[in-house]
């Protein structure tokens, strides 16, 4: 959902929020390409299912709580490997250290670091870091852009088209149970093209205008919070499935604008 | 195969044909970033199917070969775009100018620039460029190394491991036909881990040493031919899925070395 109630805050907090990020950011990318592409093992995080968490992960999300302990001593941090710790400020850094650590481990370079800072209401502003190709995008506190191997653009969500004409992206083809990879099969069928394994990349991919849905389930807030401030600081939508807000994350539905939005929810709820 | 039997071309003339390949790689990126991440439309080249070509495989195919007409106006030419060119020196380049078109109106940084030098039996060497990371990987006469946003290494594929802790890749989870695709989730859930969408990528991936396999149907000659030499330079095997050299394309198997190779033979083919 659009933060259109979202807080005006004072322009030296947005700053030193957005300054905080950058240098949580920079923090990480030492961090994850140090172990990039190196023998490093992983190790499972669920018996039964390879869910791998590595040394690059922990040592990640150290690297940004250890830059939050100094420049952010009062906000609250969630994180994927650390678990939450409390603050006072109302603000809470949203962390995921390495989103896609199966592409991580792989060497594919569609991995990326997810930073948010949230107040109550849901993500404020986020940003999707990918160290390897150098490429960043931030939206929120009114900012959208990113800069990369090219230079520098602003981060703008496509117009709408019919859905024949639109491309989807999701990470993993069965997606979720089986009841909800039917539902994503049924869209499937109707877009242009669908594109697998992508991870947090394809949320970028929709903020830079270049596809139009993303649809994945069973996701963690720290795996969307970024996504979300992203995607509407570039006029796009991000909700559940049925088209509520979903800062927790779960089932999201990620959309370049609203008419796409629509139509996609009407299909993932066909009966 | 591994070209155990390839001819030991003159110092100069594999040094030309190096020089000539990066020259090659130069001209395709000139070509393929112009149009990356901008609003260009795609026709598709078969009816019923969305099998796109863009203005930028085309401008690419003929920046390539405006450089082969100076540089080797008498080795033959076979391109995805603009088909093939006799010769007379007995060397034909094998081009595909965006491998991985689907990969690149998406805007994912996965698609790659296929060249390759090859006699009659088969290519000589091969190399795969990815423009917007600025990577180059590059296998045979001699040379087995990379070149990316980290620095120059070599390429080295991984040792030999148990079928359950290797990583497989392919581009669509569906795999060819249903015979096909059946034979290749029989491999998947025998793997630590399938990735789907890294076209020509994966195979730079094989000769890193970061995965073991990829698995592939409905392939071209110039969709293999430089991931072939590539492979084979660092140490790997790329043939059909019973085990014989494909330098035509069709069902091919990468594999990080013999012992894995054999292993996904068999579970392939198993009945």
């Amino acid at each position: 959902m659009t933060r259109s109630g979202a807080p005006d805050l004072p322009g030296a907090l947005a700053t030193e929020l957005r300054g905080t990020a950058h240098a949580l950011a920079d923090a990480a990318r030492a961090a994850t390409l140090g172990h990039f592409r190196t023998p490093i093992d992983a190790e499972t995080k669920e018996a039964g299912r390879f869910d791998p968490v590595t040394v690059a992960d922990r040592l990640c999300e150290d690297a940004m709580r250890a830059v939050l302990a100094r420049r952010r001593p009062d906000d609250a941090i969630l994180g994927e490997e650390r678990g939450t710790r409390a603050g006072t400020s109302g603000l809470t850094w949203v962390l995921d250290p390495i989103d896609g650590t199966r592409s991580y481990l792989a060497g594919t370079p569609t991995w990326g670091v997810l930073i948010a800072v949230s107040d109550a209401d849901g993500p404020l502003y986020g940003l999707i870091d990918q160290p390897y190709i150098g490429e960043r995008f931030e939206g929120g506190l009114g900012h959208a852009g990113m800069t990369g191997p090219l230079g520098a653009r602003p981060l703008r969500c496509r117009g709408p088209r019919a859905l024949p004409d639109c491309i989807l992206m999701t990470t993993f083809p069965e997606v979720g149970t089986p009841e909800e990879g039917a539902a994503f099969h049924r869209l499937s069928r109707g877009v242009r093209m669908t594109r697998y394994g992508t991870d947090c990349y394809a949320y970028a991919l929709v903020a830079l205008g270049q596809i139009d849905l993303v649809v994945e389930a069973g996701l963690q807030p720290y795996d969307v919070a970024a996504p979300i401030a992203v995607i509407e600081a570039a006029g796009g939508i991000v909700t559940d499935w049925e088209g509520r807000p979903a800062p927790g994350g779960g089932r999201i539905l990620a959309a370049a604008n609203a008419a796409v939005h629509a139509a996609a929810v009407a299909v993932l709820n066909a009966r």
